[in-house]
């Protein structure tokens, strides 16, 4: 048609509903001669159309759109995959839907179209309105091809199974590629969205999901993750928001690495240097000195832990919180409990097909929690942690296998998957912590956990400005680099305590995923910055 | 009491309300002398009531408390400032808030307490249960220290004008300093209160408010303001939400410079380098082609610009949006246009009272929209301009004091402070922008303005690989380094379009102020990294 429709490329291929094994440099060669193969097969079949265009009486019902440029407005309704049903019976539609698999007998082409985690199968039949053609060039669009069909909408017995609209199926009488994906897929969707011990079937790994996240987040768990992702930080901020906290923002870029100085990613500022923050921690408490008594934010944060592990990325998203109170930080407890006690139930009632979706590739056993939230004294835990015969000293930090054993401990005796481990060593927690006022060896932090994992650390801190300043030279932070935190508590500083919780070890943990680059989005880790 | 409360500083001083001028070194000097004084007369104050303790019947109803550490919980129920009213005339309340002002005669002592932005009398008067000590400790409290106090509701008559709570004031029998403030503060917040033209009376500057953001945040003003930018992002998620967008999380360290790449700040990234994002442009488009249609992100988003004017920072939070559409990118507008009606009616039915708090000090007209938004073509702009003696040609960029100039324009000719420019001259708008297949002069894209000021940018993106890719090497882009991005479109890909919203200038200029300082809670620009 125009300049633009050359551009799009032509050649299409057959791509079988074959199964295939996990990709190995053998069987991808395979796999690109059997695409070579399929690419002149469809070629072949376009020419072929393109020979005999008299006896075509579908032209002007199928073809390659030209891109989409919004060269006019087109007043045409779309119905969506998800609303196909019985009731439609009959109907005429227009659907917009990516084609997931492609199967052709004779004068039939079988499509399984996709939207999102939504699927009906698609039949282009020779007929009144379809020609020969139009059904060799339907079953020549490659996978993952976006596609606009027009056709009608009939019930079917038996149910089609492979589908997630069961009962229907679309007649089309109209087929146009609207975005034509490569023959040649580096991954295939229906590979990425087995389970990981499928032992006769293809699976993906890790990294070829992640170099080619477009297509691997096209699966029906990640549309599920992502979705339930969104849900923790809107039901974060929902409860907090009724709670009358107060949405902040705070800085990344830090003019001095404030929290110790480890792990920090430098940054060239003009012409000087910052670094990244790893935490909003200073910021928050000094919006509760500016007296916002109460405030949650939501932003990245950055450590540069050279950690390799399954729950270790160098940036992430951060779920903070800070609140002033009156007498007692376990005021403040009380509302965290209360918060991920609302998340749970949050998740449990709002999320279930999409949790259920995630179970079906990444099977798990339900997220259990408590009401109110178990709380135990780290002493109480270090305990049945001896008791199980692990030696630790009762002010020794937990090894993380020791916090895996204690989780599996608490869920046997409280049946929970969720608890709060109250009053940590003082030895074991930043300087800024408060220490204990009836027992110098403890202080007044705690973290929470999932499935035996931490996902949040806060405690009260510190506002009077002597005490944080002797604190810090204590523990050998270099008080001339706080200075102006520090300063922030010269002014009235309420009581207050907060904490941190990391937004893709709950998604996971609640989840029972076994690695966080299943959770976030575009992954970074010290081996990972791309895609 | 015991070893943390010995660290708590002694010094009280009285600080009357006396106003003073904008801070200069002899003012400096002179203030200093004066809170030297009344430190030494607060000292005295109270070496007097330990000198007469036994004819002190308040002994136990006043003083410093030890700094609050958790010792045990405290069964007290406090009543809220902004709650005090005739209605518990008589009652007895518990108090916790700042002294704002203090001023004392005799045998009386008025403070105002405050807590964020509401005020309420307190009287301390020498009687049954106040002895004259704890009247001259009252009077020796430094300002913006937190106490607590217990008191009688009383109602007054006739009305107390300098406070918020005018019908009663509070007669205290207890009060307690929970947090003290040094005599001596950098700013006063009644200064930082002013309208800043106050010919009179003190003002603060910018850098002195920035220097000491915790004193500056108590101001009812930005008590409001960060309470106000809380609010556009809640009504920008709630919106998208309901319009089915999924909320997503972008990585701000990139491994290239992806747009072009000036103006980004570098990191170091283990033993390589990397860059900060400066916007989530990319990924957002890869969550599209991930199939999830409808996305936002809300971000630190950062330009290593050495900009210093009154809009520009070099780390600011991105409101960004993406979205698939069928024909015409128009259907992306028009959200986009719905979106910012909904926002503005938000702001205008939720938080009236903030905003008439914020027009107290900086006073500003009230923000007109229309609904639906107006949308304008650029040459259409550009016309109104030429015809307003602007020599500019029609594909030319706008200057920025052009871009006010149509600001007032169409003000004056439309009566709205908000509209959208659309089409942009193709020359002028980045590689990936979609050139208007009608002429190549222009492009499916569009910026939005509030009161003449730019503060989105958006466009339908180019999502065809090859016509990418071609247009990234007709402007000079590496196509190399954004390999991955054009490889996200290979795969089938929806036609799409979005924006990217600045939430400090939606904030400023909705309030109509005058600098973005004004609402970034802890900014950020070439000159200021701290703190």
């Amino acid at each position: 048609m125009d300049k633009q429709a050359e551009m799009q490329p032509n050649s299409r291929t057959v791509n079988g509903n074959e199964e295939e094994k996990q990709v190995s440099k053998k069987a991808l060669k395979k796999k690109q001669k059997e695409a070579e193969k399929a690419a002149k097969k469809a070629q072949h079949a376009q020419q072929q159309s393109a020979a005999e265009p008299e006896d075509d009486y579908s032209t002007g019902r199928y073809g390659n759109l030209p891109i989409i440029q919004s060269k006019e407005r087109v007043d045409r309704c779309f119905a969506e995959v998800k609303d196909l049903n019985p009731k439609l019976k009959d109907e005429k539609v227009w659907l917009r839907a990516r084609v997931q698999t492609s199967r052709s007998k004779g004068k039939q082409c079988f499509l399984v179209l996709r939207h999102q985690k939504w699927t009906v199968q698609a039949l282009i039949c020779v007929g009144p309105n379809v020609s020969k053609p139009m059904v060799r060039f339907s079953a020549a669009i490659s996978k993952e091809s976006i596609v606009d069909v027009e056709g009608f909408v009939r019930t079917v017995d038996p149910k089609i199974e492979a589908c997630s609209q069961q009962d229907v199926e679309l007649h089309c009488e109209q087929i146009w590629v609207v975005s034509a994906a490569v023959p040649r897929l580096p991954l295939q969707v229906e590979d990425a969205s087995r389970p990981e011990d499928s032992e006769e079937l293809a699976t993906v790994n890790q990294d070829t999901r992640l170099d080619n996240r477009v297509i691997d987040l096209r699966t029906t768990t990640n549309q599920a993750v992502y979705r339930i992702e969104a849900g923790i930080c809107r039901l974060f901020r929902e409860y907090l928001t009724k709670q009358n906290f107060v949405e902040i923002h705070t800085p990344k870029i830090i003019s001095a690495a404030s929290e110790g100085g480890a792990n920090v990613f430098e940054v060239s500022y003009f012409k000087g240097s910052a670094y990244l923050a790893q935490s909003p921690q200073l910021y928050k408490q000094m919006a509760i000195c500016g007296d916002f008594d109460r405030v949650f934010t939501v932003g990245a944060v950055f450590r540069a832990e050279d950690s390799n592990t399954h729950r270790h990325l160098t940036e992430f998203v951060g779920l903070d919180m800070e609140m002033a109170f009156k007498y007692h930080y376990h005021e403040v407890l009380h509302v965290i409990g209360e918060l991920f006690v609302n998340l749970f139930k949050g998740l449990r009632d709002n999320f279930q097909d999409e949790i259920a979706t995630v179970n079906k590739q990444y099977p798990s056993e339900p997220f259990k929690f408590l009401e109110p939230s178990l709380v135990l004294e780290y002493k109480e835990g270090v305990r049945m942690l001896q008791e199980s015969g692990v030696e630790m000293g009762e002010e020794e930090d937990l090894s993380t296998p020791a916090e895996k054993l204690l989780g599996r401990l608490v869920k046997a005796k409280y049946d929970t998957d969720f608890y709060i481990l109250d009053k940590f060593p003082l030895a074991v927690r930043p300087f800024y912590t408060m220490p204990d006022p009836n027992d110098k060896r403890w202080s007044n932090s705690y973290d929470m956990f999932m499935r035996g994992e931490e996902i949040l650390s806060g405690a009260q801190r510190i506002h009077d400005p002597e005490m944080l300043a002797a604190r810090a030279k204590s523990m050998d932070v270099d008080v001339e680099k706080i200075r102006s935190y520090v300063e922030s508590f010269r002014y009235g500083a309420p009581p207050h305590a907060g904490g941190g919780i990391g937004l893709e070890r709950v998604t996971m943990l609640y989840l029972g995923l076994d690695n966080i680059r299943k959770v976030s989005l575009f992954p970074r880790d010290p081996k990972r910055l791309t895609p």
